[in-house]
């Protein structure tokens, strides 16, 4: 088995509710996580996709944040709705999900 | 400001001692977030990295372990010490420091 072709990495930073920056964790991100790896599961992609939590990226008010690599794609507000289709449509055929990407302005 | 060139990641995961799967918190890993943190600091790579901390990534008993994306570069057993030459060669250089790689048979 070589390395997996991706690197997916979900925020599941998680701050009390109610806190001003908001959280990955407080959005969601550990249900987003765990379709996810259930996906991953399902649709036998062990070989080709890694899956990690990871702290605090920094786009806290668009969170869920997940990022896949090598492509440094950056997606926001991830819905459990959202990750079959990372899956398939990103994953398993290479195409990212335009509507779901952090636009480029938000690094300015 | 463009989105930055390099992304760090740090497992920080933390079992505790004595476990037998080990841990890379167990083996120092937050000395080594922090010294790369304090090291993208002093010498100005703001713009060109990120630092992040992230949950188990897996071969927790080469830890602790520090992936560079975009590159998909896998480092293992990261000490401080090794934090300058990664930043020096890597980050500034974009040289990967190969006695630090973990080895490809690690995926087989």
């Amino acid at each position: 088995m070589p390395k997996p072709a991706y690197h997916i990495l979900v925020c599941t930073n998680q701050r009390p509710p109610g806190h001003p920056r908001g959280s990955c964790g407080e959005n969601g991100a550990m249900e987003v996580f765990e379709k996810i790896g259930m996906g991953i599961e399902q649709k036998n992609l062990f070989g080709k996709a890694m899956l990690t939590t990871t702290g605090c990226m920094g786009p806290c008010s668009m969170g869920p944040v997940v990022v896949v690599y090598p492509d440094g794609v950056w997606y926001k507000g991830v819905k459990p709705d959202d990750v079959d289709e990372i899956l398939e449509s990103h994953i398993m055929n290479g195409k990212k999900i335009e509507r779901l990407e952090i636009p480029d302005e938000m690094w300015g």
